[in-house]
């Protein structure tokens, strides 16, 4: 059975600033869409400024991993979707978050740190290596991916440790980063990925559509068991 | 250079329900702050009615350590003190959060889940095992905790992994609970410890006592290092 | 692409002991074997007495998940096969060690610890609670598995802390144990999972040969990347 | 109370390199030693070539941590020596592992994996970043230790995901490395920390000297609890 992803954007940069426009004509979402669909996912997109920003109870309810970017207008998302967003992560319903999404309420929400960070618009050089070789979201990948420019973030990243981490990114300027991170929250499994500024081709990359692509088959949920909460009669004979 | 060390508490069980009265007369935050005054600390207590709740920014401040008791009126917590508080953990004030406080608005907004869990208030022996016992906050304990009676609490509890799981609880009823977790966030340390329900007399106890002591020890910051972020120069020389 | 699974028991159990050939007449890696045929893995099975204990180099360059249960045989095991099982798990094998496994020779030498533990062969009931209810090893299970007759196995239990803790243990006697765990070393992918001792019918249960079937499911590795070691020449100009 | 620290060498390349001798005549176990001696610990040194390469049962006894630096001499430690180290380790000893370290069969053995990495001996500049700026080894530090010259150790590097990563290091030649990782082992800590090349000046820098300071404060054990083992009666009424 094949795997819903939805893919969410602001989508306002691809709408304002030339050199987004070039690299991005049909949008970011587009760009990260298409390598999925590629990859036999069942590929929608939704964006920013669209009635519910595209995140309606029933598309949330049918998608099995939600993609996230977002960078220049975090504050316009509504309270009230991010809350719809966050029940879902908890319900099983995986999240990939994308470079800027970092500082995007639905993150900083899940993570319960600032998420800052150190960063760099210049044309530095970034090299991704693979910490944890045996990961699925590593799967087919050589022992690093080069991008030959990108934005630059760097530690300290202030996040919860990861529960796994699986990328740590050089850049030339002299800085390290934590460049993909899992982590379990309720039933819902979430990526940070730091790639992707809007002024590089980075989604046009092979290798990190790749990332992409795996990361959609790890985050999402397997059924599991089912949690029960609330009042409970004892199992066992009590104490006198 | 001794411990500055806040014990919160909502204080409404206390002044409403007799068998809670009878239990801790000067309300539960009076007789968590005891042992951890005879442990050397310098303890003052906060409680939900005072101005801003007791938790001046001054107050937070100067605080290493703060104990955080709540249950029936977590929503009467104002947004904007728990914010605070949320800042100040961040920034490296120790966080031990008691029992009920798992419902707390500024637990479940450090661990970003809903932090739900099964209970029952009955007559259950709860039995706390020691899982790491090298860490500090096992420190002079035997192997486990009797209480001969207490709340149970019961898994699935809805939390991130523990980054350290210290306690283990069984309960007569037939029911697991991890009972003692810690995290990081920030530059802050959060003790999660699970007994403590009004109507039993489990802050009496010197060993569960002893386990206060250790928490506070163990969250309180060292200075650490200091973390930059935001917009930074390369520090090596970039790509052509 | 069906998985390749090993089923490895030393079989000495089920030749002596009337009460065990009763409950296991066809040995106990035949009766792990059987549901995991069903599940539609190749299963073949290998016991300490064939020629290198069956674990000749052909037969683990083509496993991808090795079950492992020993008991009263574990100084048997001869060192160098077990170096070999233990470079087969680096290189990606999956290992699912079982009960009594706790002391193998190839966990220990994974684990880096004692992995001692309490025990008691009573008629204790156990109850495996699921304290990670979205992992895929507790895919379609209930929140607990009742055992009515079990040995015991208490904390402390001396394991490096499990990366995933997937079950915790409630025993009647007033014990607990963290029953199914995770860890992952070198490429390979490790479950330890507590129950099965010998003489109760543990592994004729349906949801102890779910996990199981779970359990080779996510112990099978990932292709993942290649690790590459050695002296490097520098990818980046060097300082002057 | 002071700490007993012992820092162990294997004392060879300051015996045979003239290039080592010119940095440390006094071994590099001396250079290791002064800044600990400074910082108040009690101190003493043991080294390959003495009786029972200086680690008797007295000397190990009443170590509270241990360092450890080898090199070109791994193989000639004997295997009941290391297994005395690990015994010790497993009881509440803390291990510092330095550099080349990474090889030595105690950390191989504690860690149970190959360990193994790339490495390059030139003129690289080494940026250890600290990604965990409220750990207490960091404590005191900038946000980065610049090391002019150091050997290159690469990813991927063999090892268990650490409990705690403080470091991770840039190399001017394109590479990265989990540079500073915690571990706990029965009731022992233990420390790996990456630089410490023979033929840099590296030990005489006050910075890296903070960190082992650092370090063996961290590593200390606190008493903890006493863990039980083995055949266990029940603590409740069993089921009939």
């Amino acid at each position: 059975m094949s795997l819903n992803v939805t893919v969410w954007n602001e989508f306002r940069h691809e709408k304002k600033n030339e050199k987004v426009i070039a690299i991005y004509p049909d949008g970011i979402h587009n760009a990260i869409a298409k390598p999925l669909k590629a990859a036999g996912f069942n590929v929608t997109t939704a964006t920013l400024d669209e009635p519910e920003h595209g995140l309606t109870n029933a598309v949330l309810e049918k998608t099995n991993v939600l993609f996230w970017w977002g960078h220049m207008a975090h504050d316009e998302v509504s309270d009230e979707i991010v809350e719809r967003v966050k029940a879902r992560v908890l319900q099983g319903m995986g999240l990939v978050v994308l470079h800027s999404g970092h500082f995007s309420k639905i993150f900083k929400t899940l993570m319960g740190t600032t998420c800052d960070l150190k960063w760099r618009e210049d044309k530095d050089r970034e090299r991704l290596w693979v910490v944890a070789p045996g990961h699925p979201i590593a799967q087919g990948l050589g022992e690093q991916i080069v991008l030959e420019s990108e934005e630059m973030y760097g530690e300290h990243f202030d996040i919860p440790q990861p529960e796994e981490l699986v990328f740590v990114s050089w850049f030339s300027g002299g800085e390290v980063f934590r460049s993909g991170a899992t982590y379990k929250r309720g039933l819902g499994r979430i990526f940070y990925f730091r790639p992707g500024h809007e002024t590089y081709p980075t989604y046009h990359n092979p290798e990190i559509q790749k990332v992409l692509e795996n990361a959609a088959r790890w985050a999402a949920a397997t059924p599991g068991s089912v949690p029960v909460y609330g009042n409970a009669k004892p199992l066992e004979k009590m104490p006198e």
